[in-house]
């Protein structure tokens, strides 16, 4: 089968001018891959990475005891091992085929001559990955919107409720942490901290510090009574 | 200032070797914009992208009507236009200072020429973006999880009452298109459709027809009295 038309399915490609998919279609080696069997290991250099085209992948490591954990179940159109191998590091978990599966392998030496020849393909694969990384985020802002206010309400109603009266909270955790913490990213974070301020209820006075306006709102807010705005 | 204190604050060069930063600080213009000031018009060449260093900047369009909408507001460490520049596209919307701010430009062809000389910075780029990717991936799958199974499961409902009884629901719109209407991905949506199935509420026969299965239980799921396991 010609490798070139299922590169066109292939999210991370599906953007290139068809010269790029051609070039990436003559790096590719077509590999079977039976029922259980491995794709890669854990610890295994980064010496390229896959694309499934048909089948499916387990994403595992194993537990002190030996236990397998899944990590992830791969199918049709994603890449697997691929930032591993852009970062030229070891992978970080074994891969194998979960079914009678079909992957493209594409080698990290002849990825990176591709790219010395043809920087606008780096430019064009950098730019289908931060558009996707901009509708992923506006995604997640949605979806946080709901609960993490609430969450965050409750955050720093539990760290005033250790300290004395209207003092100002100061954070020993980073955005990054926090933000993780209540299940969202910094960018989403970062403006429900400037909604709540604008809605009265907290006053940011600079990095990491908070104090808190309107407990009782907040209260409401952390019990889900009041949304906001 | 010197350049390259600033870059290593950059989330997108953040993880680069220092050989690399510096690369890149070499080539950065250091702009100041007044409160108010345009950085780029919606239509204008993406000749470069900019990173926030300091301020806070809105992209906004104009409706028909004239009236400026509100994109987004991006401040410290975001990127602005680096998803059309990776492209070669003009900028998809205005950009303009809300407060006194501080940007570093990087033009297109000097880091496309940097690329040519050093592939390994684009694969570095390459490996932020896939690790930042795959972490809002998962994050969107946890959020998702709460909700998007009950809608899906109103959706599947809404298809069936349309159609006689026990036929196979066939779809019209892409996995794309229903993760998009459902608030979520496509690879969480496909994992939720699998979950479905293991759960007996519904059947997939292939690309795009699901055959219901226990309707009872999916209203259940649709009104939220039953959560998927």
């Amino acid at each position: 089968m010609d490798p070139k038309e299922p590169i066109g399915s292939i999210p991370l490609f599906r953007e290139l001018p068809d010269r790029q998919r051609r070039a990436l279609a003559s790096l590719v080696v077509d590999k079977p891959y039976k029922r259980g069997e491995t794709v890669f290991s854990e610890g295994d250099e980064g010496s390229g990475f896959y694309v499934i085209i048909s089948g499916r992948v387990k994403i595992f490591k194993f537990s002190p005891d030996g236990k397998e954990q899944i990590l992830h179940i791969f199918g049709p159109g994603d890449p697997i091992g691929e930032a591993a191998m852009f970062a030229g590091k070891p992978f970080p978990a074994n891969a194998a085929a979960l079914e009678e599966s079909r992957l493209f392998f594409f080698s990290r030496i002849e990825f990176m001559r591709l790219i010395k020849q043809d920087p606008t393909l780096a430019m064009n694969m950098l730019a289908v990955l931060s558009q996707r990384l901009q509708r992923f985020a506006a995604l997640i802002e949605d979806l946080s919107l709901k609960e993490v206010p609430g969450r965050l309400a409750a955050y720093l109603l539990y760290l005033s409720a250790q300290r004395p009266a209207k003092e100002t909270l100061q954070f020993d955790i980073s955005m990054k942490q926090l933000s993780s913490l209540l299940g969202t990213i910094p960018e989403t974070l970062s403006r429900i901290v400037t909604r709540m301020n604008k809605a009265g209820l907290i006053r940011s006075e600079g990095f990491r510090r908070i104090r808190i306006m309107d407990p009782a709102s907040l209260k409401e807010l952390a019990s889900g009574k009041r949304r906001l705005d």
